[in-house]
């Protein structure tokens, strides 16, 4: 840990609490426009004089915009707190970092639990469908707020990484540097069968009533199941065997159960079913190649410098998906770095198994901010 | 196709008709007893004078006693037609191949949605709770009852290869050959991750009602949720990827995600929730191990010839756990061929690629049948 984060021989506690901004109105992939549309943001670091030292981190499906430090009101620890702050991969000594809720999402951006002024109901499944390049073009917005023309870096995992390679592609001035991490340029079939059968276990939950549950039940078995398998697949075969392997919880239950059971009924409590719904679907549409022959043709503008990760183990976004933004990033002659870090912990590598990604960041920021800012 | 079953130039169309037979009782691994039992079964071939040309092949968990030809009521094709017939690789001019359904089962066999003779109701959930051994003592009454002493071989894939080691197991002197396909000896952490979403999904369902549906109405949508799970997992990311890609069936649904509604919304019609719940936990619970500490341990009466199969791109019953039950026959010096088939299908791979699967097959079976029968 990094000497200025000690303050007499503990670590120096990050308290940080969630701002939310107000837009007059965002227009939409789809044609129609959201009025007004909220974004719920957190910012660690500070901004330079310059303002050449900002990073835009974008969260994964469920993420929210409290990635680092502690959150004044709930305690809880943000969700990429191992990358973010003082010495840190993202170092907020350096860095001004900042992170927002995605649109559609649940955690205070606009979505479809927010309340339609012409109704004064939650939106629910009238709430507009929205795209990755919607959700982007959100992100943009704020950072303009923020009287920041040009990101230093943006940065993130899973979906995150959709975005990632959004920005770098719709806004190629504004982006110095772009790092992917466990991402993929499109969903394949197994990826939009896995949300799909996510989204079908929401629906089959009668509590889910046509999306109209607020204020009544919300969809929790249904919202369970489906997170259930999302953590199967965020964990390798083999982080699983040597978490739970085959030992019971009790005479009846295997331990992967209940703990599959925990998570299932935990999510219920934080996350809004209909988000599930939008969000999943806005990735399982995303393609970067918009129906061009190539995916190369879609980095035809791009002017950032990448880096792009993935772990070994990850088999919900193989290292293969990671492969083929590089190789069509090499094919437009982009200045790419890729690495595929070895790891067990499958897709949730990129939250839990940080040291060597730590590493790869700090440097190429290191050497972005030198010679590109 | 073998000359044999060519008839002007057709091939000659084998009618089969289930048939059943019922046992006074059976004793169960939980100390329960089911009394009287049903056994659903179907036959091929001739059984000879000498009675040594038997063949019981077991099917995977939500197969059914009709393993070949075609239903003589309702025209459906056997599960493993193509492996099984005149020529095939379990070849009927030469063996006398059997199939009954599992016990637990709903395709014949006695299970939760058999009459209880106590009550004159379907068991539902006061059905006993049975094992994989269970089953199996159940087909070792059956073949008795058939006049058989000695089996010339037992196979299946998936769950029907964990049956085929349990009867090289339990009854060593009644197997000449056991033929495990893309199986294991114990379930991983993940496998039973995957079972218990299905049960959750199932359970989820309102109209599941704590198993007392029948007469009403089903748990449809946990079912069919549960079965969209199941089916990712028997794909491959390269099979789902070559079937259906990234392609649109309409405007709003891609056609991986209409296939999976369908063939969720299709097994809802032939198959019993509550039997979904009772195999899954059968398969989690099964461990050839029994405690000790090496599955080496386990085949130290075991006097069969072994054929092991797996194939390459199945991840839900990885290669690696075929492996182990080879190295664990390899420590007891005992007869062990392996194969490691190269396939994209994924697990579904000993159901859909049959070609290597049955040189292999009819080749080892050709030498059993020479050296030890």
């Amino acid at each position: 840990m990094h000497p200025a984060s000690i303050v007499a021989g503990q670590p120096r506690r990050r308290y940080n609490r969630v701002r939310i901004v107000q837009f007059d109105s965002i227009s939409l992939d789809g044609g129609m426009t959201l009025a007004p549309v909220e974004v719920a943001y957190e910012t660690y670091g500070e901004l330079n004089a310059t303002k050449n030292n900002a990073i835009l981190v974008l969260h994964a499906f469920s993420g929210d915009a409290h990635a680092a430090g502690i959150d004044k009101e709930t305690g809880a620890t943000g969700w990429w707190d191992n990358m973010i702050g003082p010495g840190k991969g993202f170092d907020t000594d350096k860095y001004f970092v900042i992170c927002s809720n995605i649109l559609a999402g649940c955690r205070g951006t606009s979505g479809p639990g927010s309340i339609n002024p012409e109704t004064g109901c939650p939106y629910a499944m009238n709430f507009p469908p929205v795209t990755i390049p919607d959700m982007v073009r959100l992100q943009k917005m704020l950072v303009e707020h923020l009287g920041i023309e040009r990101l230093l870096a943006v940065s993130g995992g899973s979906m995150g990484a959709m975005q990632a390679l959004q920005w770098a592609v719709a806004y190629p001035e504004a982006v110095a540097a772009a790092i992917p991490i466990a991402g993929t340029a499109r969903h394949s079939a197994q990826q939009i069968a896995f949300n799909e059968v996510g989204r079908q276990a929401i629906m089959a939950d009668p509590d889910w009533n046509e999306g109209n549950y607020y204020g009544k039940r919300p969809p929790a078995r249904g919202l369970s199941v489906a997170r259930m398998v999302g953590h199967i697949t965020y964990m390798s075969d083999t982080s699983m065997r040597e978490k739970f392997g085959r030992r019971f919880r009790d005479q009846d239950q295997f331990e992967v159960e209940s703990y599959l059971r925990y998570r299932g009924s935990q999510f219920v409590d934080r996350f809004d079913a209909n988000s599930y719904l939008y969000i999943t679907k806005a990735m399982d549409y995303f393609d970067l190649t918009q129906g061009q022959p190539s995916l190369s043709a879609a980095f035809v503008g791009a002017k950032s410098r990448f880096l792009v990760i993935s772990f070994t183990s990850d088999w919900l976004y193989p290292s293969y998906q990671s492969l083929e933004v590089v190789r069509a990033l090499r094919g437009r002659n982009c200045d790419v770095a890729y690495c595929d870090l070895p790891s067990t912990y499958g897709h949730d590598a990129f939250l839990v198994h940080v040291n060597e990604q730590a590493d790869l960041v700090r440097g190429f920021l290191s050497s972005t901010f030198r010679e590109r800012s």
